[in-house]
């Protein structure tokens, strides 16, 4: 089984897929629910015991997924859609205070386009908190202080975003922590189609670019929340499940039945023939990255925004505030 | 042999790899000359009568590839060196006098980062054409007239780009076109690093985008050199390569010999399965592609920038004009 | 009278004030017609004879301007409401058959914000003319075959725009052309809060740029309709209209009346000590120029979109097509 | 004098001009040095006591201007000499161990094009500190351990930046910071034409923006090097500056000496006539100014790598790493 699990994956539903294909019977300490409409699959996994941690390789913790083939398509109506059922769903993750202040944690690099996500997010947001002083009684008794960072990357700043993170939380002190990411997807069918929502912050490994570091209640000191989307896979993920594909194929199982002979390092093997690592970290992109990144962005804000916000959006902002 | 050839490529050398691999003998009617230095190397292909360009699918004429794995990282003096080789090699291509016209064509979706090259490249060049009348006249008498155009793609303009050009032909009359164009690799590897010349210009189902027209003399009425880089490969030729490479492993090989009974048609089969058609287009390029692109579409433009100018440049431009 | 034409001006609505703020009557030749609503001004200019042509210095011709502070801001509402009001007027404008072909020209150079108004209009138009083969019977019947082009500035292609966009229509030969410009304001406060249309076309010495050529039906031989929005006022004209407020300044009248001696000449000479033609062409923009920018041409896009095409949009146009 | 001062400015060397043209002796406490090639004229202004803080509202510390009209050209010697001035002024001002953790910050907001030069200057810096435990050991006992940050601005993080960086200097605990930042010029010879030097830090109500916080020793606890460039003007400049240039045109003095009685006030509502406040913030830039941001942040990062890196550049920074 083991071989299976090399595909590493960002999301928790594919974790599951991988293992329960795997295995006879569904694993025990993962709840699953799922509701659907015609167009959009919502799946809860609740990772509930330290066994079904360590089978998953996920936290003890929530993760909801979001699924809907229409949002990598120009769409506005189910990208509204989304947006609201993102706002739910994280409304249902958030225990905290109509007061409280949120900081959002926009991770990426946005000078590469499908790792640019979480810092399009958050120019898209309504931050509030520098608005305090200046906001009319009634509403700011029930108005969460939203702000918003976005950190860089290692190889520009010099800095682990968690340092940076660290440093900004002890100063700014906010109740909980919003982290927003790009992913890379274990199957090209989830990129750019599913995003994920977890309480359980940010881990090592994660993301498009694997990151060192976590942002997470134990590092942060806060409740993390991290929202991620795939919006890549790696291209030894195609080499991958090009030889997976091929050892289930008809012909193929007709012809030679002891296909299970190939290992784990006779695959590797054959991948790195394909894509030699001397290659660098090749991405499977749509040709579209550009616009999916913008408009996906726009979706995940305005969930956020939704979510955190009940009484002010971009529109009406100015009618809550004193003077200016 | 036939199903080598689904991996359609636009280069030349690529083309006539897939062939001599499979033949015993080299192919009549191609002609290949080498040279190299520690950095880089140079293959130029002449295709000179009809049975080669049946054999390689390639058009009668000359195709010469420069290859620098330096090509793709941030090496200053390599890429000049590049520069130097492709005004070469570019002036070896071209017979024209020296006040001739030329008009440079940017092919591609800047909006689409590896389709970007074309119209990048364009801003960086010396056009000329426009300051004919203000030029000094020891220089204008050994001055090419060059101008340039970003035509854009289909699917925004609503013209075909070869309609497009001819106008501007038609009005224009340059003594020659050079057309700049980003290619889909067959070959990992050669992704960001080889510049392609040819004499023989653009064919329908080129490029990055399968164009669906030719810009060549006998669309345009007057020769068209094409420089062509490519900078993805499309996820399928990850999945076909890995197909291939399955075949050819020696664990693989000792079980199953009879492997070459998995037809061109199983293939295809196996890697719709790994990429439904339903994903559209996906593309395979390293991460750092924005800075690729940025750097070698600077490459190209100071290699043509040299090969059509010979007394000016970017920084001594101002001491040949008469007055602003 | 004539120092104050000095600040020249490519709105029709600001040559006519010009004119009429220094005679005592109104210009014979020139109706004007306005109707308004709470949000947005409309002023119907008509220059019906050479008179009123040389007063103006506008060319006979009808002129819409579409006026509304709100333009410059982020109201979705009212931007969609001027984008309506922009297609009424352009329909007005418009006597053309609903199987015309029509070509939309975007002028400006995209890497000078304030000037990138048409080339990004351009990218948000629905292009029709290459899907006519694939459209169902129904909707071939009535639909406009729309193209587009970016052609790009002179210093960057070295062909005079007129060149490029004469040898596109010979060859695509439209029914007609719509040219979209940014222009420069003769007043600030019209700057990203006026929009005009003119059936007069594109016109020498026009636009931020001060245009060498004209696109009009004299250089193209069909109809254009111009649609300009000014986006920046030059710094000389900041310079200028201070001149005018201190002369017209009460304590300044009180003390000297004798200040109409400060001669046209005088005015240049005093303007050129605050901005020495050293410095180049400085213009006077609001910070937020970016983002303005992107939302006009959101709004300008949608208007001719909704001019053109009745039946289709970006949400249904998949609704249309016979088969990809 | 106090109307000279409304037009504020964050360069020392303008704060002392305009003293000392309205007072007949030098200022006690400001002692100026100037060095000067053909291109670059360089002023070392030394704020000494209180007095002099006071007369030019700068804090007592170095000012040093770097200015050539040749900054704001795409002339690549020049930069590169002006590159290396920089780097020399800087390691004048800078008494810092040579293994000293520096970091260096960008303010402005990257999406008004000139205020993005902090932005645009980080990106292209050579930061260090993640290396350090990748590093060769004879470079690492001399190498400054540089990292960077682009904290945002106010509106889209709703933190002030002082709190952010306070936040990552708690936790980083730099041995210094440096600063840098777009600032708006008193005059408009100087956009695009100064590089400013202060060991002063950032003072509130500088910068294009008109910063409500300082970065300074007494809010971080490190020194700070402020790094300035002006890349505007106000619009409100431009027309004071008319009003003066108005005051002093001869043909003016010589009918009516009693200008002087045009108080303070009655320039404000001038000016405010010309541009009503509900214009909001307008700037005045360079039509190119895309281009020259993009430049000069290439200068000013050039000068701080070459001061802050003895052993390493970008090219050869591979040559000092142990392994990957």
């Amino acid at each position: 089984m083991q071989n299976f699990m090399t595909i590493r994956t960002d999301l928790a539903i594919e974790a599951r897929e991988m293992v329960t294909n795997h295995v006879s019977h569904d694993v025990s300490g993962v709840d699953v629910v799922t509701s659907k409409d015609e167009d959009v699959l919502i799946t809860r996994v609740n990772i509930t015991n330290q066994a079904a941690e360590d089978a998953l390789g996920k936290p003890i913790g929530k993760y909801i997924t979001i699924e809907a083939q229409g949002l990598k398509y120009n769409d506005a109506d189910l990208h509204e859609k989304i947006a609201e059922f993102l706002a739910e769903e994280l409304n249902g993750l958030i225990k905290i205070s109509s007061t409280a202040t949120v900081l959002v944690v926009g991770l990426g690099n946005r000078n590469i386009t499908p790792d640019a996500l979480g810092p399009k997010t958050i120019e898209k947001l309504v931050v509030t908190r520098h608005l305090k002083d200046m906001l009319l009684d009634d509403v700011k008794d029930h108005m969460r202080l939203v702000c918003a960072i976005e950190p860089g990357v290692l190889g520009i700043t010099g800095m682990e975003t968690a340092e940076i993170i660290q440093g900004i939380v002890t100063k700014i002190k906010p109740d909980m922590v919003i982290a927003i990411d790009a992913l890379a997807a274990a199957a090209s069918h989830r990129v750019n189609t599913t995003i994920q929502l977890a309480n359980t912050g940010i881990h090592p490994g994660s993301g498009v670019d694997n990151k060192r570091f976590g942002l997470n209640q134990a590092t942060l000191g806060v409740p993390v929340i991290a929202i991620g989307v795939p919006t890549v896979v790696h291209a030894s993920t195609i080499a991958m499940d090009t030889i997976h594909a091929l050892k289930e194929h008809a012909s193929f199982a007709r012809y030679f039945k002891s296909m299970e002979t190939l290992s784990a390092n006779e695959c590797q093997t054959i991948v790195r023939q394909v894509l030699p690592e001397t290659l660098g970290n090749l991405m499977v992109t749509p040709k579209e990255i550009d616009q999916i990144i913008t408009d996906i962005s726009t979706v995940v804000a305005k969930g956020i925004n939704q979510a955190l916000h009940e009484k002010i959006d971009y529109e009406n902002i100015h009618t809550c505030i004193k003077y200016i």
